[in-house]
């Protein structure tokens, strides 16, 4: 199917009151732990983001409609989520989240897009030729895979308390699957 | 750890608040649409959380407590959300799994477990020996897989919009992790 601008931004207007209403005031146990050593909590997943609403969609979208694919986008930084989470309560980077993904939503919608603009190429440093379509629909995309591994993440709390019934919790079963 | 009956609870009231915040009034491509041939939508999921609320927990609990593990539960019906489902819209379905979880936690609150509670045995059908503090701690894990789940079904609409950032998607590389 083809991808649809309103459909994205209907999920993407949704996801922080979402995550909000999942993580505020939950206790510790589900929001500072991971899955073991060096591993990402919920909390580092909100960090990461609010780092990406600051250096992923909207600047590559500028870069694919002022340069399109002449100019690469710049690598994006995977522990850039250090910065953001340093010295913030989980309720903090939640508000912040929340502000900078409907800034991120005003100025899309100030974009104007037509139809043809999200055939437009871009380069991924990595990737190479992507199109701003398919940038967008993986904006969405990015907010499902995190709520994803989050799921797993506080699910990885209980992988004991839960007993014989983990035979039935497929998260429980999820190994994750970062590239 | 121990299981926390307190941390359980806390996420058991979040759930329905971030489902709605998540899904409702959002285009039907995201919700009504499964990953193929007979499986489930994010509508389904929610028709399958709430008879879960009606067939499983509390009423578990119940046998638990007044019979131990004399008495196995009853089987689940995996299909018993097909009654759930019918002639509903997603927002009335979401408007239920609020109701009937708000109820079966004032229940559970009414049962005033001590935690040596927490240690009675009783019998799964299928799995044999559990204890409540397993089934109760199962509750709060099976919102996650399902919330897992969503995130899994929803994020497959998009996998061919993506394009070759299907790459670093994990949720795109999830096959699903039911037994």
């Amino acid at each position: 199917m083809p991808h649809n601008l309103e459909n994205t931004m209907s999920l993407l207007s949704r996801t922080p009151a979402a995550l909000n209403a999942l993580l505020r005031d939950l206790p510790e146990t589900w929001t500072l732990r991971g899955e073991g050593d060096k591993t990402w909590t919920a909390f580092d997943v909100i960090g990461h983001l609010i780092h990406a609403e600051r250096a992923d969609w909207i600047p590559r979208a500028r870069i694919i409609l002022q340069h399109g694919d002449s100019q690469p986008f710049a690598p994006f930084d995977r522990l850039g989520h250090e910065r953001e989470i340093r010295g913030k309560s989980l309720g903090e980077l939640l508000d912040e989240f929340a502000r900078v993904r409907s800034e991120n939503l005003s100025e899309l919608r100030a974009l104007n897009l037509e139809p043809e603009d999200l055939d437009r190429p871009g380069r991924h440093p990595a990737l190479g030729s992507v199109t701003l379509s398919q940038l967008l629909a993986t904006w969405a995309a990015h907010d499902l895979t995190h709520l994803h591994q989050i799921s797993r993440i506080m699910a990885y709390q209980y992988r004991e308390a839960v007993g014989p019934f983990s035979a039935y919790l497929g998260v429980l079963h999820c190994n994750g699957h970062s590239s």
